[in-house]
């Protein structure tokens, strides 16, 4: 099941950017498991990755080529991530490049291989040379959603998000796609996300854009803690909206962050909503807190306790758990007595102990929702932060206990 | 279910020390959950308390008291941690203390409070008041079984530890009993493990043993990751086997250790055999780490991943898993390349990317048993450590889930 969560029934054309998918044949299935997105001749491109330190061949890779030219083609398989495969994986991910950029005509190094699925199977390559000059004949601007469907492994709905909006009265369009639903701890960004406009952005400000909107988005949320090895998150500026190149932080480069922000949290969140066995969408949200860093470092403890995570699964409002969350959170700036915990807007603990109003009643209220918002309150400075995260549930087990087989 | 686990049939009396238990209606069910400890007036007592932020009233006292006087009671109630329960909560456990101190004469400091169970419900002090005349009178040397069983909570098996030895010719007894299941990752200890022994040492020497045998057991486990409130372990020497004091690091001393470091692994891993819903005890055994600080953090890492313990439910040899993990610790001294990944005997991964050798039927012969031992050997230094921890299956999201209902 999801929280909330169906996939976009339209998404909409970037000018600069053409896209095609199709079942090649890496997923035993005939499901779509191969992505082509070509960018326009002029199309800034940025791009982050896992922080894990087994990263994938296709990552290392990617960042290499991002690094020494302007990307044409973004190549995504789903159905496996081609990761701890040693020096052969690398030779396959640069195989594949080298198909991609013969069928299409440009340099092997303007190729951005990613790859999702199956950690430590070798990537048939086979697959990719077979079907990769036929996918570029299908090139088209208005396939966004069949790409969205093709990169998704265990997600159950496709993740995607559209907005038109207007910078110095030329309409943009900004459109985004994401995958994701378990080994959901991103450190950078999260495996796979991305996001394309037709905006003008400076090659620079454009990877400011990128990281300031990851860090509220990719970056603040978590289904199980565990860091993937492929994680990316790309972000493309084609330019062929016509207007003047955002080169500052100006106006037009915070009109176009609200809209990124959005998007960026709309498909963040539409992976937590899509969490293996998930039934509950929850906010970890810090206030007061000393510094960001505490703040993220409290939520990311409530967030990744299994006790949490199943009395969120149980609709119980077992609010000694998430104080003996908070309590082993590593901060130096706890002061347990100044501490208050409200379930949406119920408070459960003010003063560091049970509130005297608190009944139990109106905490089981709000825990029967399928939507919550757990306050942390530190009253300890004046930062805060969210994190986004589901329940453990016993699909989660089934899920991940049956995910090979 | 436990894994390789059975309640000990007999636990050896020590001298010095008598025991008594009774049902004294703190747990809904006629379940015992009363538990006194008595020690003779010169036995040395030394402690450690959880380093969870939140701590419980009775571990705040517990630790106070220990400071101020020579314990002569260790009280243990299971059903109510007295947790997050404010300034009602050290009233009541004074009170408790109070009412054991008048039933056996001794002043109110000299008892040592211990509390486990739901966390945030007031402490029911009548049933102290009411059973505490009648328990006292029941005290005896050979009630160590009965202890055990007395401070369970969601264990399914009493866990209790027994051997006799000789000293210098002397024979020595130690009996030590634990409880635990969930909400286990003690950060000094758990909650809860009384150890008692005859032989006779330094109180500073004491706290020396126990300090350096809660680092390799209770300190080495995790079932969850979640520290709880309420962790305390105890160690007693009461000094009536008639052996001469144990002041210095001696060949005594080394006697000695060797059976109390045995004790508390035994008593440590009895806790993950026993965790709620365990399948399998495995062993994460870090090799050749730059520093013993860097193998536990890849150790406890691997532990904790739900991807990694949802594969061992499902006996699936996923090492991408392991690998993803490992590669997210936070240790500046990882070396992809050079690392090595062992299943029991089996190699599956070597220089950081599957073995040549490996094969899946190898792997999946080592996941299928109930016992496993993964050893990752980090080839970054001579430094090793191992952490016991249990899998992820439907039965723990049942037990946590259904906790309170």
């Amino acid at each position: 099941m999801t929280v909330n969560l169906e996939a976009p029934k339209k998404l909409l054309p970037v000018r600069g950017v053409r896209l095609a998918a199709c079942a090649s044949g890496i997923k035993k299935k005939p499901l779509t498991d191969l992505v082509l997105i070509e960018l326009n001749d002029n199309a800034n491109c940025s791009a982050v990755f896992t922080q894990n330190r087994f990263r994938a061949a296709p990552v290392i890779i990617a960042e290499k080529n991002l690094g020494v030219s302007s990307p044409k083609l973004l190549m995504i398989n789903s159905g496996n991530a081609n990761a701890g495969t040693g020096a052969t994986g690398f030779d396959d991910a640069i195989s594949t490049c080298n198909y991609a950029a013969t069928a299409i005509g440009c340099d092997n190094e303007q190729v951005l291989p990613f790859s999702t699925g199956v950690i430590g199977e070798p990537l048939p390559t086979s697959c990719f040379e077979v079907a990769l000059p036929a996918l570029v004949d299908k090139l088209e601007t208005d396939a966004w959603l069949t790409a969205a469907q093709g990169i998704m492994t265990t997600d159950t709905v496709a993740k995607g998000f559209s907005r038109q909006f207007e910078i110095d009265d030329v309409s943009i369009t900004l459109t985004g796609i994401a995958k994701g639903s378990g080994m959901i701890k991103p450190n950078m960004a999260t495996m796979l996300s991305y996001i394309a406009t037709d905006a003008n952005i400076d090659k620079q400000l454009l990877s400011d854009c990128l990281r300031s909107s990851v860090e509220l988005s990719f970056n603040s949320i978590t289904v199980d803690g565990d860091t993937s090895t492929n994680d990316s998150c790309v972000l493309v500026a084609t330019g062929e909206s016509g207007v003047a190149e955002i080169k500052t932080k100006d106006h037009r480069y915070d009109a176009f962050m609200v809209v990124l922000n959005e998007a960026m949290q709309y498909l963040a969140q539409a992976i937590v909503r899509d969490a293996e066995g998930v039934t509950k969408f929850v906010e970890i949200k810090i206030l007061n807190a000393l510094s960001y860093k505490d703040a993220k470092t409290v939520a990311y403890t409530v967030a990744h306790s299994p006790l949490v995570k199943t009395a969120l699964f149980a609709s119980d409002p077992n609010w000694g758990r998430i104080l003996a969350a908070v309590g082993r959170a590593e901060i130096d700036s706890l002061d347990i007595d100044k501490l208050s915990i409200y379930l949406d807007d119920v408070c459960i603990v003010s003063n560091g102990s049970r509130d005297e109003k608190y009944t139990e009643a109106a905490g089981q209220r709000v825990m029967s929702g399928s939507e919550i918002v757990i306050t942390i309150d530190l009253s300890a400075g004046d930062e805060r932060a969210s994190v986004w995260t589901s329940d453990l549930s016993y699909d989660y087990v089934k899920i991940n206990a049956e995910y090979r087989t």
